[in-house]
């Protein structure tokens, strides 16, 4: 038998294996899934030695294989990240279970009482990078939201994830559970990934969570839905009827809160009446924060900046530059952003309603604001407890996703003998 | 040039030309959606002989490439078939527009206020055969939704499909939309399907309607979402606790009511403890319909039927065939529900609360009740006000899908200058 036959009877058996415990994870009741997720939480908690002598081989392979350093801080498992996932699994436990909530139960005029279930989704695969932490993350939003969960890790952070693989089945079998509600994927062959993500009879959605590589990779490939998170081109559009305050603290904020996450900004667009006044004293706070600026001719005319060429207004820089440009009003800024924007998250800061209501309207992405910082775009913030990524598409989950969006809604009807005439 | 390549670049360019409509649509106020619909059904008015001549074209040559009565009589555009679409179009111009809905607006810790905007997929393409309503059914739900289309019908309804699509334009002309709002493709060649699945650039999501071979091999092939609606093989269970007027009533209703459509009734399960109370008047008003039984071992002891086969439990019969089997009780019912069922509609027959209640929670159907016959999954009968089809998938949409279905939700923030800590 050739190694690639290996690979694929071995996801098959996964794939069968989460396909049974789905069924039992569906049908757990609230207080054994989070009975699940403290026994998890106390397994890591008791084996904290074994998690970072497990993590020191990985650590070691990689520096061996030259990672640089900050691959290797994502991959490291210090006591600090154990506290982060026990403090995780604890958050998620404390959260409502979304399953089995019936909404929208109304009578209809033939009788009948019609509303929705919501209910897992069933078996959910998750791909991602070499972060040991995410497969903490990542299962307790599958448990809690009622689904099994197949993980595959990066191939640097085998050791980290096979050893938080047995403290995950330990918990989940205090709980009564079976263990093979959340499975690791135990081979580093990337064959793995693609049987994972061609499965439709035992995945039913894929998470990739990771660079743009790899999820444009999985989604290209995929033959099972893919819940997506690409790029985050975030735009903050100042308009002339802006507060000069609120317009300054946000800029600021969304560029510089932190550079290297998906909901900061990296094109700011400024309303021509306003940029006079406005941008000077940005740029002074900008600079001051090691900001590098990259303006169109008409910003370069107020302040110094380098020169913005076609391909800024389509980058994501997840670094400390800012792009600039000075449109004319609304409609420029909103067609700038439709064209330009990867559809995640955008703010205009303006006093004028109309204005205001017209952005939320017209602009298409996953987050639309009115004078807030793009950075509040995040599962948290939403008062979603948790997030398992922020989804770029319109399909299924659109912008941050919580246990809602692992999970679909069934129909249910309440009658008393009714027939359909 | 190739024929192939002429319908690349011939789907491309409807790609284009419909994701550009798809925004000024998405703008579009409501009354300006409305007015469009009701244009659209005064030109099927005023063009009544034109529309039967054009069909009678597509009538002749189905003719004489021997498509069966059935087909012939999908394909017919009659004064009655005028009068049902003008119908549909005024009663989807009557539902209440779904775009711009907010909800679950709340304020959070940070002081922002959260919610969520029900916005348009963007583009759709809709997948169907030769049944010319289908165009005007599927044009009136995009457009109400704020959708551009691209519509694909069957080969043999070309002629009439472009006289339809002629009614269209001039109706979204009237009420000062682009015609390019719903574009009918008007190439028979078989590749355009091809393309248009294949082209997430420019189409959001396919809904493909007709038979099982057809969904099946989109879905294989897509690189784009779809809505998808497969077999109908729908359960009621009689349980020995059911009231045995409405377990007749709804058994009769559920299989007799229509045979040829996916929610009716295709395999009946009775408790063991009831079987032989209600099996014999069933199967005598049953065979007064002309139904054929099929039953397994049990059954037969009772009543006189065929044996069932394997196969049977499988089967959607569409036709008036009925398989029966006899379970131990609600555990039975449930364990061959969930292997056999194809996930559509299912129903128990019981007065017990507990037992409702389980059936209700762990059968994992798109639609699941009590004491109601199956016929009553439909858009129309859960107050959707029409549907483009019935998902048996749980990714986006599930069970009968109206408007909502071809919408998603962003997020909406609301602040007054506020920053992330």
């Amino acid at each position: 038998m050739t190694a690639e036959r290996d690979v694929k009877a071995y996801m098959t058996e996964l794939g069968q294996k989460a396909r049974l415990a789905s069924r039992l994870v569906a049908a757990a009741p609230v207080a054994v899934k989070n009975k699940a997720l403290l026994a998890i939480a106390d397994e890591l908690n008791a084996c904290r030695s074994m998690l970072i002598a497990e993590n020191s081989k990985d650590l070691a392979a990689g520096a061996a294989n030259g990672l640089d350093a900050a691959m290797l801080d994502r991959l490291a498992v210090k006591d600090a990240t154990i506290d982060k996932m026990i403090e995780g699994l604890r958050q998620v436990a404390a959260l409502r279970d979304p399953c089995g909530e019936i909404t929208d139960l109304n009578y209809m005029p033939s009788g009948i009482q019609v509303g929705k279930m919501r209910v897992p989704l069933g078996v959910i695969g998750i791909i991602y990078e070499s972060r040991p932490n995410v497969t903490i993350d990542a299962a307790s939003l599958c448990l809690k939201s009622g689904n099994a969960a197949i993980l595959r890790g990066g191939s640097e952070s085998i050791h980290s994830n096979r050893a938080i693989a047995a403290c995950l089945q330990r918990g989940l079998e205090v709980a009564g559970l079976p263990s093979t509600v959340v499975q690791v994927v135990e081979t580093t062959d990337r064959a793995a990934v693609g049987e994972l993500i061609t499965m439709p009879e035992y995945v039913d959605v894929i998470v990739p969570r990771g660079g743009k590589g790899l999820i444009e990779r999985i989604s290209r490939e995929a033959k099972v839905p893919v819940i997506k998170h690409l790029d985050g081109i975030c735009h903050v559009y100042i308009d002339d009827k802006a507060d000069l305050k609120k317009a300054f603290d946000i800029t600021l904020n969304a560029k510089t809160h932190r550079y290297g996450v998906c909901n900061a900004l990296e094109t700011l667009l400024v309303a021509e009446g306003i940029a006079a006044q406005v941008l000077p004293s940005l740029a002074e706070a900008l600079a001051e924060k090691g900001v590098e600026l990259r303006g169109c001719e008409k910003t370069r005319a107020i302040i110094s900046a380098n020169e913005a060429v076609e391909a800024d207004w389509s980058t994501e820089y997840l670094a400390p530059i800012l792009s600039i440009k000075i449109v004319a009003g609304l409609d420029e800024a909103i067609e700038h952003i439709n064209r330009y924007s990867s559809q995640h998250s955008e703010a205009i800061v303006t006093e004028d309603f109309t204005r205001a209501r017209r952005f939320l309207t017209e602009v298409d992405s996953s987050s639309v604001m009115v004078n807030a910082s793009t950075r509040f775009a995040d599962g948290f913030e939403y008062g979603l407890g948790a997030e398992i990524g922020i989804s770029t598409d319109k399909i299924h989950a659109r912008g941050p996703v919580g246990l809602d969006g692992l999970t679909s809604q069934k129909w249910i009807v309440l009658g008393d003998g009714h027939i359909r005439q």
